[in-house]
């Protein structure tokens, strides 16, 4: 676990947020993505070498519409680099992580997460880039 | 603001999360520190450019002990360098600034915090280094 590549925040409006982050940071969130799989729509600020991705539901069963109805808006997960050698050593260590197999996220990333009640209440997402072939 | 300084977790037992994040990173806590005026006691992990901040209450009236029996444990705060040029800024665009007048947090810096309702349920803190003199 190299490096925190970025944090995600959840959010009711994406529009509404954007505004509200772009004067936070001083500069416009550089680009939006959605990604029907997981039933989000993100948009991206750099701060400094981090990343701060925010994600609003664009389905009631996005899991992000499901933290939303449970906690409100705010901090939803921390992402670190590194994935395959990471989910491995993690399981032994006694962490849970909930895909062994790596899904595709947003930002070309491969992502698996650690379950929070093995975390102290803190998602873990480990993503790597995908490489183009 | 130009990057984020470091991530801030609260955490029921120190000893316990920091064996946790040991396992998690792979590497130690490089220092523990009791910030006695707020209540807390701390310890850091690096993680490339970044710092984790583990924070426990030492006493009931530790804003970290009104935040577990809230929300338990996990994320705290997100922690932003630059203050003095920020709390202005900030305001002005909105904000709600909760410390007019920064205090001395832990790992030698001075904080003010922006109100999580003004900021999409995110708890900011603004920090900044003390230079000794």
């Amino acid at each position: 676990m190299k490096k925190i590549e970025h944090i995600g925040i959840a959010v009711k409006d994406l529009d509404n947020s954007n505004t509200l982050f772009e004067k936070l940071f001083g500069k416009a969130a550089y680009k939006l993505e959605e990604v029907a799989s997981e039933g989000v729509i993100t948009s991206f600020f750099k701060s400094g070498p981090n990343k701060i991705e925010l994600l609003a539901a664009t389905t009631p069963e996005s899991p992000i519409a499901k933290f939303l109805e449970k906690k409100g808006e705010g901090i939803h997960h921390i992402a670190v680099d590194d994935i395959k050698s990471e989910i491995k050593r993690l399981k032994k260590e006694g962490f849970i992580v909930l895909n062994d197999k790596p899904k595709k996220g947003a930002d070309n990333k491969l992502v698996a997460f650690l379950h929070p009640k093995s975390s102290n209440g803190v998602l873990i997402e480990l993503c790597q880039e995908i490489k183009q072939k």
